[in-house]
């Protein structure tokens, strides 16, 4: 996820600029298609500029964040094929054609990052994911404080380039179970979610996104609560600020929405009703 | 750019969630299309979730930097229409076929955020803008060591919500001359130029972007370099990082990248030779 590059240092009172290592991001260009048995060419889908590394996991998180994929059941076994480093197809079964058109229809409103807003408030609606965490389940506030220091210990990456935003989730008992990291932060969600999403498959079991925390390294947009609206997060936490229809987003789909999370105090912004003082 | 709401703040050892007024900026979708008289339906170009204001400035940069708009010339006058506060229609001249046939041929490389990197490197080629700064132009260091001090007086925004990117162009001797902010950072830069290239059409004469410092306020993603570079911008600031293929653009296109700029430090990443220690 890291290259380390030669730069220069500029430092006043030196006379010469100062040479030294210093480590980046890898940012790379992932071209997402779909296909299946039906469907001669793969259908491109998205390209977005990514950190490289678990890439099936991104492709099959964004395309159910999407709506497009609505099961593992969707999926072939193997779901993708990957020949070339930046192109990734994922395979869907059988008659992929629904799947194809409503991805055509919603073309231009189907970007890397962000997408209408009217629109995919609608595929959240339509989607509806299972209420699983009990309506009445509370978490005491305490427990938000400690979760920025879990994070920033294994984020790495983020120490070493200053360039990675990470996604994590959470246990309702505050314990850290997953974290994915990418240069952008749609794409750390997606990992995340997708990861789970094929993990359902494998075990039979529930990935816990439905009971979990999700800790986010930086603000919190409209597309990150839509894209844990669409995975039935129902806790999202940011270390920055939110936007007015992140909230907007997290009240009307009944998640609790808290901001400015750091060791002594939160903002919550919607969902109030979760958390006990 | 601002809304006011009320959230709940936690703060240990008080028992009670304390009510209090906090601000947030505001994001919501511009759909992007494109008219002219020979087009029946304008043609869906992009959504983008922007913060609302200086949308004329944000589509027309936008397709600028896509390289589907290439010159003023191809604009009607007025230039635009925005009949519903979310959706924007940019009128081109006579026969706009040819920038509607390659928006369709690009149409899934075109997003809100981030493009294909070889395409859009092609499209950057394909432009070249015109070489405006000396080949040998030099700037003092500690020049830079101010900007990021004039970006914060004035960004009032930011201030209040913490969710405000920002994007700024200062002349050769690091005086401001023009600043723009969004929720989302490569819409910042692209009301920066679209403003630019607006304001050529109107006076006539060159607005300064070819010679110009421009200053991102986070950090600097492929996707910006590659819009700097599609308006002739050769020296660029980022407050943050930059990833490996913001430098590598940035070392092809012979642009000056600046990163971690602070009062007391810089990195240089690429074309040190236009600084002077």
């Amino acid at each position: 996820m890291i290259k380390t590059i030669q730069i220069k240092k500029f430092v006043p009172g030196q006379e010469l600029l100062h040479q030294q290592e210093e480590k980046l991001a890898i940012e790379e260009p992932l071209e997402i298609s779909l296909s299946s048995s039906e469907v001669v060419m793969p259908v491109p889908v998205s390209v977005t500029m990514r950190t490289p590394g678990q890439d099936p996991e991104l492709a099959i998180g964004f395309l159910f964040t999407e709506g497009i994929l609505t099961s593992v059941e969707d999926l072939q076994e193997p779901a993708f094929i990957q020949k070339e480093e930046n192109k990734i197809s994922i395979l869907l079964k059988g008659n992929a054609r629904g799947a194809i058109e409503k991805l055509k229809r919603n073309f231009y409103t189907t970007s890397s990052c962000g997408v209408c807003g009217k629109e995919s408030i609608e595929a959240i609606r339509s989607v509806r994911p299972a209420q699983i965490l009990p309506a009445d389940y509370v978490i005491p506030a305490e427990l938000f404080l400690h979760l920025p220091n879990q994070l920033r210990a294994i984020q790495a990456t983020f120490d070493a380039t200053g360039g990675i935003h990470a996604a994590a989730l959470f246990d309702l008992d505050g314990r850290l179970i997953h974290l994915k990291e990418d240069i952008g932060r749609h794409n750390a969600l997606d990992k995340l979610i997708g990861s789970a999403f094929l993990q359902n498959r494998k075990t039979g079991s529930l990935f816990s996104l439905h009971t979990s925390i999700l800790l986010l390294s930086g603000r919190a947009s409209f597309e990150l609560i839509q894209k844990a609206a669409m995975a039935g997060i129902k806790i999202v936490c940011a270390i920055g600020a939110p936007s007015s229809l992140a909230v907007e987003t997290a009240v009307e789909f009944d998640i609790t929405l808290i901001g400015f999370l750091k060791q002594n105090s939160f903002n919550i912004y919607s969902g109030a009703k979760r958390i006990m003082a």
